[in-house]
């Protein structure tokens, strides 16, 4: 029988994970919920079921995990302890600040509840982290570097819409390549945030809006972009329209670190992305540790992990034998 | 108190042991095993113990963890199992055909006397069967490729040496640029052993030896070299002591897949590795594998595992805690 997964909040995250579980056939989509009039809601998955999301604990027992697709800032921190209650529940909370206080919250809910949570899936926090880990123990005596994109960042891009004047506007976060050939070279070069990216925005201005208050706002918007340099280019609606309509990111993980006695080998470790959907991506990712919470909690497993506290195993529809045989 | 390390067999593997040993201040290195005459060897830690392999069993109370530093061909599918009746231990057993049967013999060896083994650790089979696996969870519709070096094989090097006339030679295998471009493109395409490396020869003949005999040797040798395009240099012993003193190596693991409701998106996860000392790095993975016998023996856990069965975090010093605050 498969193993039958709900999905909370059908954005794009939420979509993906729908898409995610047709590429699985050990999984099914039980029911999509969501804060809009599910009548209103037309899903991908043909006859699935559409249900409020307040009515989503009746369905406790016909769902054997809850993936989570709402945000960070608001949805998550009350939605996964509180849905931790019910099910078996996977989200993507990514504030890195809060980390500590939302496993707490969902270690808690889970188990008292006798449920498994799995917390901050998907690629950082998720896969990046499990390499970081990986590296770290592996080259104890080395630095990790992080370098994000080309991609388009959300934030980024809400940042610049919120200026007055600005119709729409997207958002790429750049790594510097020669920022990066420098940490691949494994000289653990020290890097300033300006160093390591660039920005580059595309704008559309609102007809009579004024284009250089418009550029001057963002280039020197704190937190944003006043660290780094940053690029404008102004752009009609359709082409904006045009060339980016996707949501492609992703970025590199590098550490290098010596060994030997006297630290005389050098070594560099990295991982890297090259993601055309970045919300497709991180579902991916979801619903593999959705089989992965199925199977703890299967096995009496209870409360609150993350990557870190799973072993690889559980994410693979394959059985022991199989895995050591066709990927060992 | 530290984890007690024993280390069986001194050779560039168990001299990477006890090098990674100095980098993690939570391990020390409790003995030096060896099949020579523990007299003749001389160990770089200053007071370490050195006993012949065959009184191993007599230290069991002062080890918490061997690791085996012998051969796959012959040492480990005796030692390994063997040892396993005594202690925790970890191998970097590498005969792929040979993995499920080793992980057999050594888990009733170790579920019977209440140890952990973990076998075949290391970057391949280790940190690139990891790097597989996480992929073909993520992305199951995809296609996977391991590139190997540009690195020294040893075992190329030492058929090249078996020749009549050969004095010593070193092999270079070598990834093919514009296959990994191909790869990275995400076009999964089908690539043939001669499109995927290429192999580069040092040779040194011996005086009068006939060069166009051995090179024609080399380059038809089934196996080792009649699928590959191969180059062969000769040189002066002076220079291959001078530049091909080293044995550095790597590679990359790739998978592409696509995600979407019609597979729309395409996506590219990479890993690679570019070590300047193939036996330390394999020895600092051991050495990270060996802190997670200790600690999975500690609650009870017994039998053989492959990385694939172990939670990232059992690698790490640092504890869960730190682990979400610094890595997640």
């Amino acid at each position: 029988m498969a193993i039958r997964i709900g999905i909370l909040g059908y954005g794009n995250l939420g979509r993906g994970v729908e898409c995610a579980i047709r590429h699985n056939p050990d999984l099914e989509l039980a029911a999509v919920f969501t804060r809009r009039n599910p009548a209103d809601l037309s899903v991908l998955t043909e006859g699935a079921k559409v249900y409020a999301a307040k009515e989503a604990v009746k369905k406790k027992d016909d769902i054997d995990v809850m993936i989570l697709c709402g945000g960070s800032a608001t949805d998550l921190p009350e939605q996964t302890p509180e849905m931790a209650k019910y099910f078996n529940v996977v989200d993507s909370f990514d504030t890195h600040a809060r980390i500590l206080q939302h496993f707490e919250a969902v270690d808690a809910a889970a188990k008292e509840s006798g449920h498994v949570g799995i917390i901050s899936v998907g690629w950082d926090p998720g896969m990046f982290s499990l390499n970081r880990l990986y590296a770290n123990a592996i080259l104890p005596g080395g630095k990790d570097y992080t370098f994000w994109g080309k991609g388009v960042s959300q934030g980024h891009s809400d940042a610049i819409r919120r200026i007055e004047g600005v119709k729409d506007a997207r958002q790429y976060t750049i790594p510097v390549d020669s920022a990066l050939e420098a940490v691949r070279s494994g000289s653990n070069p020290e890097l300033t945030t300006r160093q390591k990216h660039t920005r580059e925005c595309f704008v559309v201005a609102e007809e009579g809006a004024d284009k250089d208050k418009i550029r001057e706002t963002i280039v020197n918007m704190p937190n944003y972009f006043s660290d780094y340099d940053t690029t404008v280019h102004f752009i009609s609606e359709e082409e904006l329209r045009r060339d980016h309509a996707g949501i492609p990111h992703g970025g590199f993980v590098v550490r290098s670190g010596r060994t030997g006695w006297e630290d005389e080998h050098n070594h560099v470790i990295e991982y890297s992305l090259k993601l055309d959907s970045n919300p497709e991506f991180t579902s991916s990712v979801l619903v593999a540790y959705a089989r992965a919470a199925y199977r703890l909690h299967k096995e009496g497993q209870r409360g609150c992990k993350s990557v870190f506290d799973i072993a690889p195993a559980y994410l693979s529809a394959l059985d022991g034998v199989e895995l050591r045989k066709h990927l060992l």
